[in-house]
């Protein structure tokens, strides 16, 4: 089959690998229909992070399940899927407090597994693979933009649960990403907060941010930013989602956190020498570090984006098929794109 | 009158200032009668952090109220009272919510208002002094007991609280000074949490740890101790109080947290270069920030330290006069003592 490989920084190739095979009985064989590129896949991309070559890319995938080992009981080949982004027990202490990401058999889409491939071998495929429903399964678009909901969605999602939102308040979201948009979406349409503040530094994202909900936008680059969300708050939020990962993301988040509140972060940081340790004390504040357990979340947010609450297609504003994934990974790294959708079968 | 004065690194001395006036409606004038070198002074003494040469310094100190301003409605001339480490208006969204170190009239009891002195003019008295019972201002012991609910008892209480510490629970204590300690105490005597583990590095503490209700106790130079820990709390403790307060301290705390649970650092953290974001991250972990608002916890703490269900007097293992001031500090950075109680009139 074919399969995206890293190679190094700025290298990724298509490339013929051995087709994947039933190695446990819990697994099981998905044919991808639909992948796509995460802005977590940078990090790597642009040598920042480490990866080793000769892995495999890709943790985002929706597909019609291929084979099953002798124990799956979940699903049948043929069968439409969604995966989160991490392959989970579901029957551990963790998968059953919905905290599949700590689950005691996690399982990372990566290495033999890369998910922008023909193929995808899935663990544990009864406590990881969700069926699609028929309505979105036999709708393209709602198809197309279920792939957001095996990562992107889902985080900003949990992004926004974590910062612990609660209907009717304000929340603000840092970051025009991917995660940072889902997360006005989630913010507006599932957690129903009334003043959703976003702060990005592209005009475009920002439209959509406005699109799917956010009351008030404002230019990261803006050095009164801080101050002008502080007025605007009358002494900051008691919710923060920081969908950035970097020193001044999480200075700016932990900034405009009102006394009190809760920041929560939903990526790795990096290069966070200086983190703003003396603010969260003496703001008796809470950072909550947030990798999402997509797995939690996906009977819900399938019912959202089945029955219209949600749409996070915007977000996949380039569709790109899986031949073509190195250019979907160079439009991404130079800003040209959100998030690429790969089109394989 | 007398105060204590810092003038660098290794250096402070009693020396005669002039006396406090009422300079606002709203302040009392306190004659100081205990007074306390906290763990945090400690900072300043060794150089690590900055204060300016000619601050006074102490910020926990009981006494008897010696006159008041026009509007102060709740304490008398002649009352003995409590005084938390901040001032607060008692009026404010943050004093209604308990979070009156986030107080919009905060105040540190430093610059010309140390507590190590004779006198102290504390503003917003009404919403900051809290009268002393009879049954403890008669009895010497609990008296010298209470100056440790200023401060490092009521940390210690906030940092168990911050970390969601409930009844019946496991909470892992990092830290043996005199925060440290108190937050066993109020784990076994206040929450009564079920396993109570604490880690230090000094025997004689460890012992009072032990008196406090510590179930368990671990030496912190122990390379295994991270291990230990995980080992004992089949995964890791969904509470932890940090009250040390440097990178090794956060990464032990961080490290021996259970996934989804919460880590409540106390005090400013000092030099750490390489905060534990990643591990916070994975683990679905809160590193919460809680700089104490002693004001709410003194009426309960107060009433706990009067039934007897409390007593921190262990940690105030050294008492000396005033004028040995110096002395208590050098005590305290050679580790000969872990708090000093200083008598003053």
């Amino acid at each position: 089959m074919k399969a995206t490989v890293y190679h190094g920084a700025h290298d990724v190739r298509l490339q013929e690998v051995p087709d994947p095979h039933i190695l446990d009985p819990r697994d099981a064989i998905v044919r991808v229909t639909r992948a796509a590129i995460c802005g977590s896949d940078l990090w790597f991309y642009r040598g920042i992070s480490d990866l080793a070559p000769g892995a495999r890319t890709g943790h985002e995938f929706i597909g019609v399940v291929q084979e099953v080992g002798t124990e799956v009981q979940s699903v049948r080949p043929g069968e439409p899927v969604i995966s989160p982004f991490v392959s989970s027990d579901g029957t551990c202490e963790f998968c059953r407090e919905g905290l599949q990401t700590s689950c005691v058999h996690v399982g990372y889409f990566t290495g033999e597994r890369g998910a922008q491939a023909e193929f995808v071998r899935v663990p544990y495929a009864d406590g990881t693979l969700v069926k699609m429903p028929d309505a979105i399964a036999h709708d393209d678009a709602k198809r197309n933009a279920s792939v957001a909901l095996c990562d992107v969605m889902a985080t900003g999602h949990h992004g926004v649960v974590g910062a612990r939102t609660t209907p009717g308040s304000t929340v603000v979201i840092v970051g025009d990403g991917a995660v940072g948009l889902c997360a006005v979406l989630s913010a507006a349409r599932e957690v129903r907060a009334e003043r959703i503040i976003e702060v990005g530094h592209n005009p475009k994202r920002l439209e959509i941010a406005k699109r799917f909900g956010a009351t008030d936008t404002f230019d990261s680059h803006d050095a009164n930013v801080q101050a002008d969300i502080l007025e605007l708050t009358s002494g900051g939020a008691l919710h923060v989602v920081e969908a950035v990962g970097n020193q001044e993301s999480l200075d700016l988040a932990v900034g405009v956190a009102r006394p009190g509140g809760t920041v929560c972060f939903v990526g790795v940081p990096h290069n966070v020498k200086n983190p703003p340790l003396e603010a969260i004390l003496f703001g008796n504040l809470s950072l909550r570090g947030a990798v999402c357990p997509a797995r939690a979340y996906l009977p819900q947010l399938i019912a959202s984006l089945e029955a219209g609450r949600i749409d996070p297609s915007p977000v996949l504003d380039l569709t790109l098929p899986l031949d073509k994934v190195a250019d979907g990974y160079a439009a991404m790294d130079e800003r040209r794109a959100i998030k690429v959708l790969l089109t394989v079968s």
